[in-house]
């Protein structure tokens, strides 16, 4: 038994706690403050054999892990004319920070 | 000195942070999400030296352990009458998912 | 690597996110409940490398050890002249409680 710790954003939480689900393998989020260190993240806490590691973190993987998305760009308030010239931006999004805890034991009550 | 993580439902969390108190240990609760991954639980941190751990988890599972009870039937809206002929029926709460950690080191500052 | 979990009082849980942030380490902060149980503090997650630690303990420890503050004592409001003859009193503020904890592997994606 191993206990993972993930760290995701609050944007891909839900699609992992599908994923998860999907896989039948239980987790427990643990909510974030609104501080502004890793302001809207989500940490999981999922115990797992470790025959079932690889499997976790590939869904971890893919469900968070940072890649690049196209947004419009925020709209200059001051010269409104300026938005008919603008093109979507790239920016990133994702990235899971993950620890893999050895456990001494084990319990369900 | 081990680190115990112990999940348990809402409902029980007092109840075992009253048994902590009075048994004079001490632990941090972690709220959880109101997601829908385990959605109502509450994790509970609790440093612990070695010779204490039995007595943790046998407070833990005094605490939370799974358990039947009874509870009214939902009422039928569509057919009131029906109320007359339900019994009360049994349903299982609580739980508790504990991991017990190893600690490298420990500091109280 | 190792996860170090720190919890400390809500008060000093600021000044120990902008240490950390100076110092270029990051952390995740979980909020606690308003339970009874050491309510009001934050506990943080912090992964580092070995020759990491006693800088991050040492943050630790200066940003949230106990001390002592004067603060006004309450005014008695049955009585306010008495509070003409008030004087502050001391109290204790602050401390933290730290886990190092070993880490199996460690991912980032
Ligand atoms: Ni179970
Ligand atoms: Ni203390
Ligand atoms: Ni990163």
């Amino acid at each position: 038994m191993k206990l993972i710790i993930a760290i995701v954003q609050d944007k891909d939480s839900s699609k992992l706690s599908n994923a998860l689900v999907e896989a039948d393998i239980r987790a427990t989020k643990l909510s974030t403050t609104g501080g502004f260190l890793r302001a809207g993240n989500t940490t999981f806490l999922i115990g797992v054999e470790e025959d079932k590691i690889e499997t976790v973190l590939a869904i971890i993987k893919e469900s968070s892990q940072k890649r690049e998305q196209y947004m419009a760009p925020p709209i200059n308030l001051d010269s409104p004319m300026e938005a008919t010239h603008t093109y979507p931006i790239e920016v990133q999004v994702g990235g899971a920070t993950v620890f893999v805890l050895p456990v001494d034991s084990f319990y369900h009550f």
